[in-house]
């Protein structure tokens, strides 16, 4: 073991604050990882908070992680000192069920460890995540970031970016489509950027007339007021796909409505309580309501060298490691464009101990 | 024009009764069809009693339509004078929009023309469905029955086969799937014949201790009791596909935690209230919740020939014309093993004027 200075919380009421974390040495199949950056998602903050009611403390959250290979162990062959790297929402698997043989290692039967609050398959406890100077994965958990791309705004790639691309690219997303993203934050602009990237014709559906100039300019062709009851009856049936990524509680029927005859409307966003579906709008155009989570790692991976070829990454605002609370404050008022990435030279350090 | 009896609804709140209903003449692409039964679906009662709010009277339900062909137009092709023939829920549809071009015509972009209070797309008014001694339709609609089937027994097939059978189709349901049907009525009773002729593992889930025996007999392998959450909770992720017949509302979240990853629970029922789907359990599975609309003119022939090649009818309580308010009654009180079929040979002769 080795220790690292992280930030996290020591309870759900609690401001995270610096701490000292103890990480296994790099086993033959990992990759020690200096963290040079991480993107702040919502689940970081209802992990934190205890929202979900599973967080085992001290929590260290952090699962948008971009950093530098520092050591690898003997076995490993994907990666030497020196390549940067991401680590996503996973850091392993069953790697035997028939998903993660599919390489669909987020639907793993036994559950895919999460980069934090997981129960470690390392024995030992659970797992920390991103909010670290270093962090040990096992190569097969582990991408590689094309040269081209700037390294802190790919980080929101490895969840936002990954989250978005797999419910696109499953349902076959591409030239000729007409693709409504729901929700303009840190999913839905991936999701603008990445429809348009596959060439689809891109609308964002936004309840906020001032995301207008900034869903153009990631790549929406067009944009409908979800508030425009006029706009949204003109809209019936247009749709070959919807992406939605409203994780509060919406309306859900009137984007069902949207959809052509056999299309469907994939969920991302996760409402907590459930969502009213007139099943007459399903029955009459045959069309499906859909969820996905994540993305599998290989799945991953081609993502990330899609948007090293095409240059997409997120639009970020960087923060200091000791803005985090700020940031979560303002997470929580929709004030971010589009997603936070600690800059991990700013982490603290002063260690209080565990 | 000529004049036939039929017997109808002259407003939500009066019993049906004998009235004499105008058909039109026998057109070049018309069969005029001399009904010999009729299947009584759950939608006649709902039209009957204008509780779908859009009911224009006199109104004369029916649309598992069965009899013989007594004259031909002189463009018609595919049928002659003694056939028997059949007639489910559509008699007309636009025939040039994109879901009409692929047989899809039950979601034709104008809106197919309902049997029975539809809007007549020869002039002049509303259509009349199946409780006649006679109707007049477009050779397109109309379909052929297998020589070998009973002809009583066959009429459901044409709501409740084609509207069990499009989804079990479309989903591909075949040999190797565990595939499970909610509710055992009249759509439900087809669903397991149908699944079990296709060569899948048939479950039927359902709330009646008492539908085991008839369940089995059908063709289910297994019944299991929605009542009992220990059988259920076993049962959680175990089902390739779903098909939901229940119309009244029900937790659909129950049955969508049945599924596996990327399987598909359809809804066939169509219950009045909006029902609170529970995001999560999509997300988690990337489960699709989907609905199905009866099926296209060419697959209600598919259906029916495979009926063929499989002897499958419909189990059936066959009833006078007379009867018909006290089968309502029943079918409202779920007593009815499995549909009821009107022997036209029992319309009475006497008319009320119109």
């Amino acid at each position: 073991m080795f220790t690292c200075v992280g930030y996290g919380a020591s309870a759900a009421d609690k401001p995270l604050a610096p701490l000292s974390l103890q990480r296994r040495e790099t086993g033959a199949e990992d990759v020690r990882i200096e963290i040079l950056y991480c993107g702040v998602c919502h689940s970081d903050i209802h992990c934190a908070r205890n929202e979900w009611r599973s967080t085992v403390y001290p929590c260290v959250p952090g699962h948008e992680i971009v950093g530098r290979v520092v050591e690898v162990g003997k076995a490993v062959t994907r990666f030497k000192i020196g390549d940067h790297v991401g680590v996503g929402c996973m850091v392993d698997s069953c790697r035997q069920c028939a998903s993660c043989r599919e390489g669909l290692e987020q639907y793993c039967e036994q559950g895919f460890v999460d980069t934090y609050n997981g129960q470690d398959r390392h024995g030992r406890g659970i797992t920390y995540g991103g909010y670290s100077q270093a962090i040990v994965v096992d190569q097969a958990f582990v991408l590689d970031i094309p040269k081209t791309l700037d390294l802190a705004a790919t980080a929101p790639l490895l969840c936002a970016g990954i989250t978005t691309w797999s419910p696109l690219r499953r349902w076959k997303v591409g030239v000729g489509m007409r693709v409504g993203i729901v929700g303009l934050g840190g999913l839905g602009h991936m999701g603008v950027k990445l429809a348009h990237a596959l060439g689809a014709d891109v609308v964002l559906l936004t309840r906020s007339e001032n995301k207008l100039a900034d869903a153009k300019r990631l790549g929406a062709q067009e944009v409908i007021l979800s508030t425009d009851a006029q706009a949204m009856t003109k809209e019936q049936g247009r749709f070959d796909f919807i992406l939605d990524t409203v994780s509060a509680q919406h309306d859900i029927n009137m984007y069902l409505g949207l959809l052509k005859r056999d299309a469907t409307l994939v969920q991302v966003g996760a409402p907590g309580e459930p969502l009213p579906v007139a099943v007459f709008s399903l029955i009459l155009k045959r069309r499906q309501f859909a969820g996905s989570l994540i993305g599998g790692i290989a799945e991953t991976q081609e993502m990330l060298n899609f948007c090293g070829e095409h240059g997409i990454t997120a639009d970020i605002e960087m923060i200091r490691m000791d803005e985090i609370e700020t940031a979560y404050d303002r997470i929580l008022h929709s004030d971010v464009k589009y997603r936070f990435v600690i800059d991990m030279k700013t982490m603290p350090s002063q260690i209080s101990a565990l």
